[in-house]
């Protein structure tokens, strides 16, 4: 049976630099991926479209334009709860729109920012609504709709300075057959064209580290492409490997 | 085809206690299983047979037996370098035959103590040879016999007070299906009756946290057995679960 | 003089897993023990009674009854404040009926959950509400009922699943002449049955790593029964033990 | 029974600045105190006697009559190794030493330098020794004369720049009624007069966060005189305060 | 060009202790230094007024004109934005304030508060919401006065009982001459005279380490007056030293 | 006058790769920069040269010879101890060696490695000899030719997986006006091609998170070339910056 991977981020551009090969590997076999975007970044993540004087609306719009035609290239559904940036705030209605979220999606794997973020307060802060809904919506003494979930494994993304927000990556998925996917993906966002490079570069460095990680058996190359994550929780397995 | 499973440990005692779920997985999966003691344990871990008057040979061959027999039960093989315990210290003589086991063994996967133990200082020793010998064991410019290792994935099995020791459990393996290999073998170490329950209970325990972390695809029930372990180094993956 | 000791605790149950004895401890000296539970755990900790249909009113009764049931063992007082639950919220109502308690009881220590759970977010909540209030209770300058308070020690008791809390156990305390009355009141959550067992063991190793550690003073047999704590601010003392 | 205090350092001055008060609490109450001293600290804590062109012998002579002094003023006893400073090393002979030293003394509570100190790395050295001879110590298959020890708890003095060396003060002992004493100490260290004052101050500022952290029951009051210990293992009690 | 240091605080006394220096430093090199108050102390560090009967205008208006005094003695500029203490709050019109300040002053260094302070926690939350209106106020979808500011570096300053707090100096800074401009700030707090000598003995202590971590090329002399800074972000640099 | 950076390395190449940047700009500035190399990296760092069949002396000759043509590219002397690698062991004699080349340079900055790497343990083994070298060398009592040193800071340079090092970047240091020999200096190492890209990739890296934490004063522009660094002692200033 089909995995269901739900993604929760502040803002659009989250899911497609750092977690879109994860995205479109799922996709890719067939799960359902889900992405929850808290705001449209339209303050913090929008200076370009400020500086050119567009109006509020009309960021929100683009925005979430762009985030769709992202998620489209990946395979992913995208749901927006316009919830505000800069700064993004935990409200009731917040949490419970993502309770339902999680209880709709029923997810097998969930990602989402890291803990702290010191360069951009509303990751840590759409990392502690994440994990809290995820927990409520495990109560079957929180009501809503649908059905309580079990407990999915979430998974850090890496944020952009990753040693000053206490990110260690101890996993690094294997995202090579995705990777043009991923490309496309981050092509869309017409307007941060430098960060293709720079993500690009991370794929290529994170997929060395696989490789030199990975032991005899998976024995990966060196022109590995790799996405970094970080557990929150204990793996659980049957199998060390 | 089949892995390689490598466990380095200070003692004879220790792979029983710490680690037998993982070998006896391993083995009924048709993996080979060496485990390498660097020591038969005759100053530190014989406190009942010294004190029944016993020489330092009848204790060692004692120690011997016993091990030897406990890992026929897991269907493992099993190596002595003798290097003394109570102080366990790291020498050329022993680094060279670790070097020459991991060349001749191949592992595909290694077990080994915690960095850190303030109650046995021979388990953090061994950590750090077998750690050591490991990256030497992948150097072309190490002689010996057999070919140069690739980068096996180390695990570090759980020490008997794990908080006091830095361990905080990173994966817990699923050891229901072997639960029984296990019993077994511990029950081979007759002088620490004592230890039967208390592992027998640990397991228990670590199962349970399993199940609470296993997610809605696993959804091992309450009554898992398992075993916990840190990793050294990134789990690299090409699925996240 | 007698002690006061106060407990703070997110939900009904949680004095009676990881405190009772510690209170009852207390008690049996002849102090006083005031328990101050910020919810019923209505939501959060009754999920069998809401799968039997219970309403909020019937549950909220329900856990209330319990917990004056296993209070009365343990010969301590409870309030209860009523916040709610999952999630838990910090609000100037519950903090001002907090400092009002701490100026009542003027406690002599208190106990409350550890600073995270990232499988309880209430708990880490209780945490920040308690030691803010205590902070708060101290100074002349906020008003209310009451004698300001001195800085009493803070001990943190275990969580459910300690390692994953960033809990170490830096205090080790004796309950072998108490743990029937912990064992007793235990009991009374009638509808968690297959937690006694798992306290009971608890009880049993905290106490195995009591005895190794306990030194030639306290000299404690490996049959002790003891509970973990962590502390928030450093001992201090007039004697090294 | 009066207890027993042993006291391992690096060099003669250590347990003058940082742990004289604890020494002589000890003596005051009739327990016994043994120093054990590595090395005369000739090479690495004796600058100005080499400036002025002393010899090594003369200068471990003149450490040596020092320290036996101070220790006098304590109601030590103190015994030197000879083993060496900058750098201390750890070698078969000084862990037997220390170990028998141990069996003798057969100690209830054990003091030594904190873990590390990038300052000192003779510290760090003493540290490590005296922490694994006091495993050895404790078992039988360790030969040599007395009886094998319990497990004393072992508490970390305060080292010159705490913060650098992770030394974080989690007891805090009120020294206030032997202060005296503590003074008379130092002041046999004529060479370092610039330290009586540095010390006399730290033994203020730690009586003054012990007043802080006395909670209502101690009381200490602002004048207090207190030093910073670490602990390595967990307190046991059987009381929390 | 001259430099803008922005100091932003919980409570008035706050920038005296810690860093009046700093302060000093900066405005006797002809730079702009202003201190943002986020509240007059008026709850949680005016415990003598209270106790004298004050009421609460009246301790304000005092504690105001204190604050104003000795910001003059160091030639610095201060504000007030009276948003409450004990509990101090993050509040949507305090963010906006902060961040309009920021912009006016377009700071190249900021300091404030350690990130955690057990002991009064209006300095924890005094530190996140000064970190977080740094962040907004760079961003141009962030409305308001001014113009978006850079990316300045932000140094902690030291707690009243550091190592509790996690603070751990990574930067001392040379106050020696500006000293007595501190001493003279220091003494304006006339109700606190006991901490006067407690922060002549820290700088006095600080400059100590100064002076032993100084190098060959500062070479500061063992009579150096210093405050100790913690840094949130990486030192960026065009020399090592 | 002119400053003296002594860079000790376990293996020729890690100057090239790690601290080009820092030394090429020290020379460049006019001061002297000697690079003191603890072996020849001829077992562990020469993987393919022993496939090409080489002798142990030619594979030294060949790396001697490669590290003393990178270093004069960079205007730096080269010492090498020849003390063996893979692994590299503390002895008395390259101990000792080590102090007499502090005493000689009498450094005003150091580099080294970082404290720990899984992958290459002689990494750690180097910055443990380094650091201890440089405490004996300050010491009047241990002997040998030349002044005792002051106490110059120290920088660990970058590992090749920081992030499994415990690497924290405190420090980033803008290279670019030197960065052309930093590629020079890299082209010598013709057998490591593949690095060169991997390092000119890092050096971008870094020099745009430089550019990011550069603040208003500094503002560096993003194509800013930069190395990271981990300080080992608290900087000493005379302005925050």
């Amino acid at each position: 049976m089909a995995d269901r991977l739900l993604v929760l981020t502040a803002h659009p551009g989250d899911f497609v630099w750092r977690a879109a090969g994860a995205i479109a590997l799922a996709t890719s076999r067939g799960d359902r991926a889900v992405i929850g975007c808290m705001s449209f970044g339209e303050r913090g993540e929008s200076a370009s479209l400020w500086r050119q004087g567009h109006t509020l609306d009309e960021i929100k719009a683009q925005r979430r334009a762009e985030a769709e035609k992202a998620a489209s290239v990946l395979g992913a559904e995208i749901r927006f709860s316009d919830a505000g940036d800069y700064p993004l705030t935990e409200t009731p209605g917040l949490t419970r729109e993502l309770i339902d979220l999680y209880r709709e999606v029923q997810p097998t794997v969930v990602l989402t920012h890291a803990a702290a973020d010191p360069y951009n307060h509303d990751h840590a802060t759409a990392h502690a609504i994440a994990l809290r809904a995820r927990v409520l919506a495990q109560a079957p003494g929180v009501e809503g709709p649908g059905e309580v979930i079990g407990a999915p494994p979430v998974f850090c993304f890496e944020p952009h300075q990753p040693e000053q927000c206490g990110f260690t990556p101890d996993v690094l998925l294997d995202i090579t057959e995705v990777w043009d996917r991923k490309r496309e993906a981050m092509q869309v966002l017409a307007a941060q064209k430098h960060l293709w490079n720079y993500y690009t570069e991370l794929g290529a460095r994170r997929g060395l580290q696989a490789a030199r990680n990975s032991g005899p058996n998976l024995g990966l190359p060196s022109d590995t492409r790799a996405e970094a994550y970080q557990r929150v929780f204990p793996q659980v397995t049957r199998a060390l490997s």
